[in-house]
């Protein structure tokens, strides 16, 4: 197993203890902060070193063209790529007129801080430069939950051992250099130079302002800052822009002891529409609100809001501080990934990275979204009406495609598909069966009839119509769906992929429920009766392949008369397996990347009996590599429910060191949002076993070896549940709200003001011998 | 149907009675003349107007970066593109300083003559400039079949009504710019300025010479001139040469009725290693061998040479002219891509236009070589001699796709592969199978034992193996490939492609029978006892999908469970559906764009019973569409086959005039080897019924209507046979050779130096009733 050697395990923070310049890149990525509309990584404020410098806005992006060898009929002809926008982190510092550069002088000590309650990354340096003169370093930097244009840092020096010109420069920089390149395909297309300028206005009168804008996609961008800086008497401030970069500019002398301390806040806004002035206004309004609450009004505002935001999300974990530690990281960068949106899209990096792209896929839908709707349920119904906004950009596809209804990309940042390899790409109608089931469950959970109204039956009805136009009844009156690629990719183009055909059977038959529910808003989208019974009958007919000779379903039609990959003949080092062989022999053998069928276990686990769970689960773990980081938490979700106790923890495991041990080696591109949500989904529906739907809330609480207690919160239908599960029993209690029927392993009970505990039945005695692919078992972990 | 209204129906020739410049660039390809080694485009002589400017020489390519959208494993980074190489074709005129241009003045006559035993390309104009000058040009070219790097234009100019300043520049011209451009992928990448000039010596002692290099490729090509004038006293010649133009110029003063005549001859020759002295020598050499001959020599040359090659591969057909034309137009240009190959690729559109890259495809193998195979051999050796040269860049590509053998590539001018789509090229692995089959046909035809040993068991063999590695055995024994792409390109990546199984199943069974055949050498290519068995028994236990509900094969395993294509909703305008409509609903639908079932009925016709055939027939021409020209002749064999007499010939109708009326609308790119061949393939496998293999000749000649006889030769073991078929007997007679034992229509008979005359029995009567899709009927055309 990787780990960051120097990241201590606490309940309630990220603390790295010392620099380590070799995982730089990677703890960018762990320390970035961000509102979901604004994104830092977690560079350090002199600028260098980096491993990729980010400041990321939620939504704006450059075109590109996405060029092929041999093109063909409806390929996406220009891809979208996130931009590194104008750069408001960095403040450099010159000692003694030698610059502040951890790789020259002596660090004494470096430590840096993200504290998940306070919502801040505070880093301390003590740092001798090469000549000697010591100083201490004191930041801290927040990118504002309540004020959503705005980021601050504070930045503290002190001269230590004798005094000292110091001179601190801060900057807002655009274009900056990327030295960063991978030949991943994973990874980003790199853009130079992105940004045009249009104005570079230095800070005379105490506000810088810089306005860009891009140059295909023609979004505008700005940028603005002001500085409180409080030095010895005789500090000097001067402010210089020129071309792409805007620079304050403090001069003093430190006596030993004395600190200069300049507190930078910094704001952004872009828009495809709004004209330089009005963006350079807007800007620098948002400074003056933010001015106006000064640093300690934002840091007590950020506590404030995550105080609220742990009040419906904390997950409590004893008996294994890692996980407990993992959760709440996953859950903050959830937060920041989703808090204020308002209609973009949570990439699958959130603003952390610039990884995929930028891309949003349906992790967000299948393994974020769920997560929110319990948590923080607002940041959903603003990430769906993102999908909704796109609703006519997937119609327009869907008719260029030759279908019906919408089909959405499989991946984008502005709503146009933008995948330029169509049988993991377009193939993947999953997407639109997916987003269907995020609607359907955020409904559910929220009751939020307004929102079923208008943003959930377009998307429902668009994402049904698909399906129809889709698949087709075969002579014998089953109806298949044919050619398309489910979450495994490492198959593609496959007949009658189960997953697939039972969400979609679902998204048919909540379409058909949710029109019957309104009728006049489903006349005017043009739903007849015969359509909605087309829609049913289509669900109701949907083929589901089984193996009667294996005992076991097909992840698609065919799939276990394939060959089973050569898993004895690869060596651990052609892990992932994409990276070193072709695709056509990955997609005609029985080598599953991440949970496909598996995946239908969970979300559709009412298409399945237990013993078929049980029989399927072993049948695929022995298949899946894992090369994916959207796989391990479903694995643990469904090793919990056949009783394999003792694995679904190793997966736990693996779904919370996904990124704070670089499991795959690529946390440098940004976090895997759908990974962190993940363990919220091991523990929450693992070992809490919560199923949700149709109205009913049900658990089925087990604990794995070592975790002796795990408490959850959650919100739906307007209570707020807390329970708190030990190895014996269940505790069940309302925080808030009216009372509401639970069920607890099958057996429905009410609660109300007063909590109930129930016992925990023991586990089902494992029926299958599990196995994984060799060396492909979950990673292990040190005992905590 | 799209006539070129100017061709004339001529049995030996193909005449244009007139200039149309709408379809100059189609003409281009029609009369375009080639050796194999050298090929012209039958661009006008003075340069302009043109469609495609083309020069081209067997295997000169240039690599060019293939990009993607997104990359993966095993995509092959570079792609080969054909060059058009130095222009020697050149020849301006000026009429009293007007130049000659057919878009200025007045074009009073114009005519051009392909003749197909002469192979010459003759051209007479009568033209008037703009200021009234008038003057009759003639013009006769050829590519010299026997002097390989030479080609040679006859140039004449007459005043024809008063006395004209006439001027003449004969030129070598490189770099040519191109404006003629595409969206349709199947058109060649552009190339700009592709050569890199290293000499440019003018033509002061008679003899013009340039040498370039590729920039990427690194090739070397050298072309020099000479020329012989014959004008009125005081002619005067000039020479000169800079950057990419070399130019001899000719200025005269013409009396009425007298004639400047030019002889130029014009060499080429390139490489990959000889420097630039050899090169300039190599094409100095080759002219002072063309002068030595002169004109007249050239010409009776190329006489006897087609004289030779008629004697073994003329096609009599009575009762239809236009196919007469076409069968002869076809093998002449057949002979033309083929003759001089000595050891490079047949590409798919021979030496004629740069489509397709100028790639070789399976084309090559399964339907070009198969009609040299019986009356051209040696082209045959020639083009699998290539094919053996390949061998260790096939196997380099086997090990990179993880597996044994060797993997032809699906698209070629050197020998890697560059297929940027791998769905329609890497996973068409039946063109290894293509090419073993190529191999066996040759050598039973010839009994070539020196060829089987050294180029067919190292082809065979690398194939086989790579089959092994392919396939792998069920729990029930049966052989299944899985996820391969069969000829069907509205298909892919599907499992047990008829087509596919059944050539694997013959080239694994060829392995094995040429393996014992040639023990030593066997043994040295370290084939054991073992893998001959894993072959046999890979081969014996092939899986063939048949549905027993509908009784028809499945062209691959699932396939007849398909949605069928909605026909119906398509409209005209919508095909070819691969520029409509994307791949993955043609995928996953029952739309078949060539003969795929249908071909291995033809190729692997031991395979299927009668009543198979006629069913299986019957139901994939419901769903073929015919986008490509690799079609049309395999329905002709097969309809023929099962009776379906009237339809065979409507669809060996459509196969004859692929090119001379430009069905596809792409013949401006090159003609369609493999459609020219497949006029052949309809007459003598269709209705002559020819099927050969194993050391039998068999014959089961029928004639469609209108056809009132047809004759044709063809070599086989050391015999040379004319076939003579009327609608109620077929006579064979023994031209050449040792007498034989063929079969008529299933009845083994012995063939000496008597004639032999036997009945045709009448055509089965037609068991089911045939319909193609709505609008996809072959082409019709208007009785001739």
């Amino acid at each position: 197993m990787i780990r960051h050697p120097a990241f201590c395990v606490e309940p309630w923070s990220v603390r790295e203890c010392r620099l380590d310049l070799d995982v730089l890149a990677q703890t960018e990525s762990v320390f970035a902060l961000s509102n979901g509309h604004v994104g830092l990584r977690g560079n350090l404020e002199e600028g260098e070193p980096y491993g990729e410098p980010g400041t990321y806005l939620g939504g704006f992006y450059e075109v590109r063209p996405l060029p092929y060898a041999e093109t063909a009929y409806g390929y996406p002809e220009s891809g979208q790529t996130v931009v590194n926008v104008t750069n408001g982190k960095v403040i450099r510092l010159l000692v003694d007129d030698e610059p502040f550069d951890v790789r020259y002088g002596t660090l004494h000590e470096h430590e840096r801080v993200l504290d998940l309650r306070a919502g801040t990354l505070t880093r301390r340096a003590l740092w001798s430069s090469p000549t000697g003169g010591q100083v201490r370093i004191t930041s801290t930097r927040l990118v504002s939950f309540t004020h959503r244009a705005v980021a601050a840092i504070r930045y503290e020096v002190e001269a230590v051992d004798d005094s000292r010109h110091v001179v601190v420069q801060s900057e807002l920089v655009a274009n900056e250099t990327r030295q960063y390149t991978s030949g991943d395909p994973r990874v980003a297309a790199p853009l130079e130079s992105p940004l045009v300028l249009e104005e570079n206005l230095p800070a005379k009168d105490g506000v810088a302002i810089m306005v860009h804008h891009t140059r295909a996609s023609g979004l505008r961008v700005a940028a603005a800052m002001c500085h409180e800086i409080d030095g010895p008497d005789g500090t000097r401030i001067d402010a210089q822009g020129s071309a792409d970069v805007s620079r304050v500019t403090v001069a003093t002398r430190l006596p030993p002891g004395r600190r200069l301390r300049l507190v930078k806040f910094f704001s952004y806004g872009w828009s495809a529409r709004r004209s330089r002035p009005a963006m350079h206004d807007q800007v620098v309004a948002a400074l003056a609100a933010a001015r106006l609450v000064g640093w300690d009004g934002l840091c007590s505002d950020q506590r404030q809001f995550l105080d609220a935001f742990w009040e419906s999300a904390d997950v409590e974990v004893e008996g294994d501080a890692e996980v407990q530690q993992a959760v709440r990281f996953g859950m903050f960068h959830l937060l920041q990934s989703a808090a204020r949106l308002e209609d973009r899209p949570i990439p699958a990096k959130g603003l952390t990275g610039s990884g995929y792209d930028g891309h949003a896929f349906w992790d967000t839908e299948i393994f974020v979204l769920p997560v929110l709707t319990y948590t923080y349920p607002r940041a959903v119904a603003d990430a769906l009406s993102w999908r909704r906004s796109t609703l006519p950009m997937a119609e327009a596809r869907a008719t260029q495609l030759g279908l019906s209804g919408a089909a959405f990309p499989w991946r984008t940042i502005h709503g146009e598909e933008c995948s330029g390899y169509w049988p993991a790409g377009t193939a993947a109608f999953h997407i639109n069966a997916d987003i269907a089931h995020a609607v359907t469950h955020y409904v559910d959970a929220t009751g939020d009839t307004a929102f079923e109204r208008d943003t959930g039956l377009p998307l429902l009805t668009g994402t049904a119509r698909l399906w129809c136009a889709l698949g087709h009844h075969e002579s014998d009156g089953r109806y298949r769906i044919d050619g398309v690629t489910g979450p495994d990719e490492y198959s593609a183009v496959a007949d009658n992929n189960v997953y697939t055909n039972l969400m979609a059977q679902q998204n048919l038959r909540e379409a058909a429920e949710a029109a019957a529910g309104h009728p006049d808003l489903a006349a005017r989208l043009g739903i007849t009766e015969e359509e909605i019974t087309r829609w049913r009958d289509a669900a109701n007919a949907m083929t589901v392949c089984y193996d009667e000779r294996l005992g076991v379903h097909q992840q698609s039609e065919g799939f276990t008369r394939h060959g089973v990959w050569n898993f004895a003949a690869t060596k651990p080092d052609q892990y992932p397996l994409l990276l070193h062989f072709p695709y056509f022999d990955l997609y005609r053998r029985q080598v599953v990347k991440q949970a496909d069928l598996v995946l239908a276990l969970h979300l559709r686990g009412d298409a399945f009996t237990p013993e078929q769970k049980a029989r399927d689960f072993a049948y695929y773990e022995a298949l899946t590599v894992r090369d994916s980081s959207l796989s391990a938490c479903t694995q643990a979700v469904i090793a919990a429910e056949v009783g394999q106790l003792e694995l679904a923890g190793r997966y736990l495991g693996e779904a919370a060191m996904m990124d704070l041990a670089d499991l795959e080696r690529n946390t440098v591109d940004g976090l895997h949002m759908a990974s962190l949500a993940g363990v919220w989904i091991s523990l929450v529906a693992g070992f809490g076993g919560m199923r949700a739907g149709e109205g009913r809330m049900c658990f089925a609480p087990r604990l794995p070896p070592g975790v002796t207690r795990l408490g959850f919160r959650l919100r739906y239908r307007g209570s707020l549940l807390h329970v708190g599960v030990t190895s014996e029993t269940t505790s069940y209690r309302l925080l808030e709200g009216p009372p509401i029927t639970l069920t607890h392993h099958g057996e429905p009970f009410p609660l109300r003001t007063e909590p109930v505990t129930l016992p925990n039945p023991p586990a089902p005695a494992p029926r299958q011998q599990i196995h994984q692919p060799p060396g492909r078992e979950p990673a292990s972990r040190r005992p905590s």
